[in-house]
């Protein structure tokens, strides 16, 4: 954790409400960190339903593969995160915690194995000592409440400058439903996913398979569009649970995601997990700027993404803006680099609403004076027509500083 | 320019003898700054054999654009290259700047337009005012000499902190060659290419075609196998010309890439071209450490590199490794998010001669103290065996610093 919170936090916190069905305790359990809550229970009281989005790395994390094992039987009942230790390449050890830490889960909670979920997050390649977790998940359990999702987002904090919260409400055929969600990121953040964790709930009362139709689609847009360092953690775990106790004022289950029931509610999630996205990158290691990338005029939507993600990853690109500095050039650069279909005498680049350049050449109207202006804002939009089609994308970065380098130069120690 | 040299730079400079049939002279057009050199001619006497690898941009710079169109034609009489400004994204006038170049050039010289090869390097998307080239080429030609290497890889730099040059010798058919090259590089590099400009040149007589050969092999585990900072110029370029005065002592003409004569001088090239990349990594922008990443045991050799490139181009491996941390986890990291096979299981890691990780966790025989002596040296060796298959590549990289960021941050101003 950091001292001084990120220039770009949010002003202020949501009230976070109580989602039915669900109820959390922290606490230290000594992983890494002395007199700092590490672990976070996530408790369901009848079974809810389960959707899960993990890391694309083909190294991910002891807890993903258990995760991603799970996944199938449909039904959650609790979830374990803890931070200081990633249980990342930890081999034959890192399996057998995450069989510990779900054994001490099941006994805490009274659910099976597999009705666990488990996420860590800290140091990767150290062993994870689970026997810690055994002494304190039963009292967790007793002593977990509903009303603590800002606590909770605290207790999964790393380098994180701000617990990251996003509360909706939504309306499923007439009754009306709430969408909490917390996240974690600052550092080894890129697509795909974005975050490193994130645990999003629903009081909703919808079938696993249509939560994971809604959670896939809804993390492109999201997660999938934002990036700190282009280094995707080994960890990087999505999930969205549903406890269904909205059946209770009378909603019908909703079985499948193309249900016209749904809209409400996955507008409500879409922006939701979009909050949550930003939030990550607004605490970006060393941020100081937010950079807005829109892409516009490319081959097709995936090209242009591939586009924005080239230049919202470039260093130099990242640095120029650290730098207030309207480097344009560079926009070119990362554009040429990306190995998409590009014309550089059709491309037009903007900072803000200044168009510094189109047609292949500097705007004859350019101001430096107004590029300047918008370059020393806090959020920077960037917008790139590529000039040969329709596709179209947007992604989230933020500046590369010397506080990145040194938050990362000593990160162990 | 910086004020400070590399810690990385060499000891000392190679004297660098003539090459019969080349000759050079800077001077100081006042293209961006004011009171040095920022322009080189290259002259050949002679009608030299000429062969080029350029960037992979797709938004190349108009001299790149120029060189490529000249490149069929086979022959070079001059090169121009001039620092503070890339004519790269201007448009028309880029076009017309390159024209201007070549025609007072030719002038100067006295030969084709299309036997003139341009190089710019600097800002990209500032017009280029070709009319300052126009007074002092002529006075250029008639100064310049054979014993001017050293100044002419001096008059080529930008932010690099060192001049870079190589010089070796080769026999063919029992006539001694020479090879010399000079590069820049420093920043915004990347493969493919690695550096920005690069100029070779060689007293062997040998035919376009088979030089054109060498080079494009040439190029992979050299300059194609460095990176700073994962950004690719629009102006990348390495040119090689052969001006064929070892013919006067005999040496046969070389026609084809595959005649077995050729062996000493493609070893002799290869190892010069290797040189002057490492060079440019050690220039580095900010740069403190060298790292040399080999991966062994991947499915290919081509799946070897793109892991190594992962590696080498992964801002936290690269913060560590400046602040001297031993964290394989990220490396780790790394191997996983390049998409290629892995099993993170069958990895193993090394810093210098120490394993840090095999089969999947921690070496049990791992020295914290023996790994960190190795990461307070100036030269940082890293393998990772995959222990997939037979693939195998080496790159070459160098730390992430603050004064990365500190240069790149305001390099316009």
């Amino acid at each position: 954790m950091s001292d001084s919170v990120s220039p770009l936090a949010p002003k202020s916190y949501p009230d976070m409400p109580a989602i039915r069905g669900v109820r959390m305790a922290t606490a230290a359990a000594g992983i890494k960190y002395k007199n700092r809550t590490d672990v976070l229970l996530m408790v369901f009281d009848k079974p809810a339903t389960v959707a899960g989005v993990f890391t694309r790395s083909k190294c991910p994390s002891a807890p993903v593969d258990f995760c991603r094992a799970n996944l199938s039987h449909g039904v959650a009942r609790a979830v374990v995160v803890n931070s200081g230790n990633a249980n990342a390449f930890t081999g034959v050890r890192g399996k057998a915690a995450t069989e510990l830490t779900a054994k001490s889960a099941s006994e805490a909670v009274g659910c099976g194995k597999n009705e666990v979920y488990l996420a860590s997050t800290g140091v990767i390649g150290e062993p994870l000592d689970a026997t810690k977790f055994a002494g304190v998940l039963g009292d967790m359990n007793s002593g977990a409440t509903g009303d603590f999702w800002l606590e909770a987002a605290r207790a999964i904090m790393t380098t994180d400058t701000y617990p990251k919260v996003a509360t909706r409400t939504a309306e499923i055929g007439g009754v009306n439903v709430t969408i909490n969600g917390i996240s974690k990121g600052a550092g080894m953040i890129a697509p795909d996913m974005a975050t490193m964790l994130s645990f999003v709930a629903t009081d909703a009362d919808i079938a696993s398979p249509a939560l994971q139709s809604l959670l896939s689609a809804g993390v492109g847009p999201s997660f999938n569009s934002v990036t700190v360092d282009s280094d995707t953690s080994t960890s990087d775990t999505l999930m969205l649970f549903a406890t269904g106790a909205a059946a209770e004022d009378g909603q019908a289950r909703i079985e499948t995601a193309d249900d016209p029931r749904l809209a409400s509610f996955r507008a409500a999630l879409n922006d939701l997990l979009k909050d949550l996205a930003l939030q990550v990158v607004r605490d970006g290691e060393g941020a100081r700027k937010m950079v807005e990338i829109t892409v516009t005029g490319a081959e097709s939507d995936a090209a242009a993404k591939v586009i924005a993600l080239s230049i919202a990853n470039s260093p130099l690109v990242k640095t120029a803006i650290a730098g207030e500095d309207a480097n344009w050039g560079r926009i070119v650069m990362a554009v040429g680099k990306s190995g998409e279909m590009a014309d550089r005498d059709r491309l037009a680049i903007w900072f803000g609403d200044v168009r510094v350049a189109v047609d292949g050449e500097r705007d004859p109207a350019y101001s430096e004076a107004a590029t300047t202006a918008v370059m020393k804002e806090q959020d920077i939009p960037v917008k790139v027509d590529i000039g040969l089609g329709s596709g179209r994308a947007t992604v989230w970065t933020c500046d590369l500083t010397k506080e990145y380098v040194a938050i990362n130069g000593d990160y162990r120690s």
